[in-house]
């Protein structure tokens, strides 16, 4: 080891960043693969808007110069879209409750580094959940706190997640993290989850993960003005089709805002993706029209799973849903879950669907129609376990 | 203060990212803006790369798709470039010596992780120099140790900065940063400077910054593969005219690399960002072509600043030049030097010119000849101080 690195990093598991389907064994080359393993949207933006993109490239950015750091523009663009959601019209978000990011991952370690940087804080996660918070946390030395969920409906377990506010171990918990709803288990906050949330003192950080809020509906934009301590997260690498371009938005605060754009990076946002979010943003009512078809594509694949003898499948309010093997009620079995959903993994993956393995489950993605008849059929013909 | 915040980054100031010229005094609307204050090349992509750039786009990129994580088609590209310039043939680069960020500024952050957090170290700079090194160490709270330059020619004071590793304040200085040539200053780094370098205990990190290779075309590379204490920073921002896309990359020891592969955001850099590098790679010959014309524009900016008799200009190795008013060889004068700097600035800001007031003196990037000869003549007819 070199002698000026960190000795916590050596052992460090970093994120896999994928073209899909290069891990494991080798696919046909024949085969057309359906990429369902990473929550994108199937549908690239429509060729008119592509050529729209393309065209103000050409004419519009000065690929020599620096990008615009104020985001100013696309601020403007999403304080109309946000506001758009939210039920109170009195208290609407405006460009100071903004922070833009290369992706969500930016403004998690943005964060990150605001908050528990320098032995100040712990961060509190509840497993199976997005991997990123843990592993941005570990890359800056903050400990990481997990509990677990419930396994009926995946709820948090709260009397731990309390405990470990109470009586924390390191550091004390300065953030704690949630999807709404969670990835990959697909379940929305429940009520108990928001009134303990709410309870939580305003030394601590609440990030809500809204990535998936254009296909849950489900927000809690309307209550973050009165919750100093929240922080809302978006995206547009999902319902706005924009994941190849890396753009996300925190929302909170104007003070605790304020300390996120003096952390971030300057020019963090090309100008070719600023673009492309503005242009996302004025043909929203375009290109969110497929969220019925991906939320009744959705009943589709719930429906055809539940049928399957050995796989349990859980409802969704996401783009995704979640699927574990019944075996997991086994303990005979239990131990060799890990193996048992690699091979469904690898069984699926030769018949060219490509699904995530994670938390004790399978993560599978609602593609086109198409996609979504291959893999329901694919799924019907699987023997998960002897 | 929000008390989840850490209280060190309560005062903390931040880059300034801009649009060019919209602090100060406002500019008429009908004046030509010569953009001279951020040392990019004054030149756009030529219009058939723009077009083949935007084909790509259309035809290439799945907008929904997260880029690829890995890299790795521009990672050997960047290893055939790379190795153009290597002196010794039989040291190459491969691409487990690199690591692509979201600018320099990504990898410096990366570097600072790695090394520095938690106390473990702190960093030196020579100022005045590339501002980043230091305010993103302090989004860290990792300390910063400050030395001076020599006058002359703006070669480090190496004597305070032995001094500095030897007998550290606070954490021991875990890594040094040089820009070769500098900025500001525009000074390559002198045979002295870079025996200091080779003379580091393996402990200390030294950060190479190349920004500026393609003007200067002196390099370090030759030398890296003996010291796995070195890494060298390059980026497509200057020369290669892809500012506004954020694309840099470092060239490291292979076991330093795979720290900052894990340290770094999995989906750093857009598909849009990764096609631009690669394209201007694929057509690096037609894209340098520009460098002779800026190298000898830079003469004669030179020459003609060198006629007013209130004005200091130093010899440069980078696209801009580095210019002091005489007056701080005078003690009265000397006081009000920010003073009359920030006049100058204003003054030909508001006849068109764009300048950077940094360390105590003006930076002019070398712009298009037409760009040149306006700033000439503005700089002639400048009275500096009274």
């Amino acid at each position: 080891m070199l002698p000026f690195i960190r000795n916590d990093l050596a052992q460090f598991q970093a994120y896999a960043p994928h073209p899909g389907g290069d891990s494991g064994s080798p696919v046909a080359s024949e085969i057309i693969l359906d990429r369902l393993d990473t929550n994108e949207c199937p549908y690239d933006l429509p060729l008119e808007l592509k050529q729209k993109l393309a065209w103000a490239y050409q004419h519009e950015i000065e690929t020599n110069r620096y990008p615009d750091g104020s985001h100013t523009t696309l601020k403007d663009a999403i304080v109309n879209y946000v506001n758009r959601g939210v039920p109170d019209a009195e208290s609407p978000v405006n460009s100071t409750n903004l922070c833009v990011g290369n992706g969500s991952d930016e403004l998690i370690r943005s964060l990150l580094i605001a908050t528990c940087l320098g032995g100040e804080g712990s961060i509190l996660v509840a497993n199976p959940t997005f991997s990123m918070y843990g592993i941005l946390a570990k890359t800056l030395g903050i400990p990481v706190v997990k509990i677990g969920r419930c396994e009926d409906n995946f709820e948090m377990d709260l009397a731990a997640a309390q405990n470990a506010i109470e009586h924390p171990e390191k550091a004390p918990i300065r953030v704690v993290f949630v999807v709404h709803p969670n990835s990959p288990t697909a379940n929305a906050l429940t009520e108990a989850e928001i009134n303990w949330l709410k309870s939580l003192p305003r030394e601590v950080l609440v990030v809500i993960d809204e990535a998936y809020f254009e296909f849950s509906q489900t927000t809690l934009l309307g209550e973050l003005l009165q919750h100093p301590n929240w922080v809302i997260l978006r995206t547009f690498s999902k319902a706005f089709r924009l994941a190849g371009l890396r753009v996300g938005y925190a929302i909170a605060h104007p003070d605790f805002i304020a300390i996120l754009e003096k952390v971030r990076l300057p020019y963090n946002l090309p100008s070719f993706s600023l673009l492309a979010a503005e242009l996302a943003l004025s043909y929203q009512d375009q290109l969110l029209t497929v969220i019925p078809e991906i939320l009744a594509q959705r009943r589709l694949l719930v429906d055809a799973i539940i049928q399957h003898p050995q796989l349990k499948v859980w409802p969704s309010n996401a783009n995704f849903v979640y699927v574990r093997p019944k075996s997991l009620e086994s303990e005979d079995l239990a131990r060799d879950t890990d193996k048992i959903l690699d091979q469904v993994l690898q069984t699926l993956k030769s018949q060219g669907t490509l699904i995530r393995q994670t938390g004790g489950g399978l993560r599978i993605t609602v593609g086109t129609p198409e996609e979504n008849q291959r893999t329901i059929e694919r799924i019907n013909l699987l023997s998960v376990y002897p």
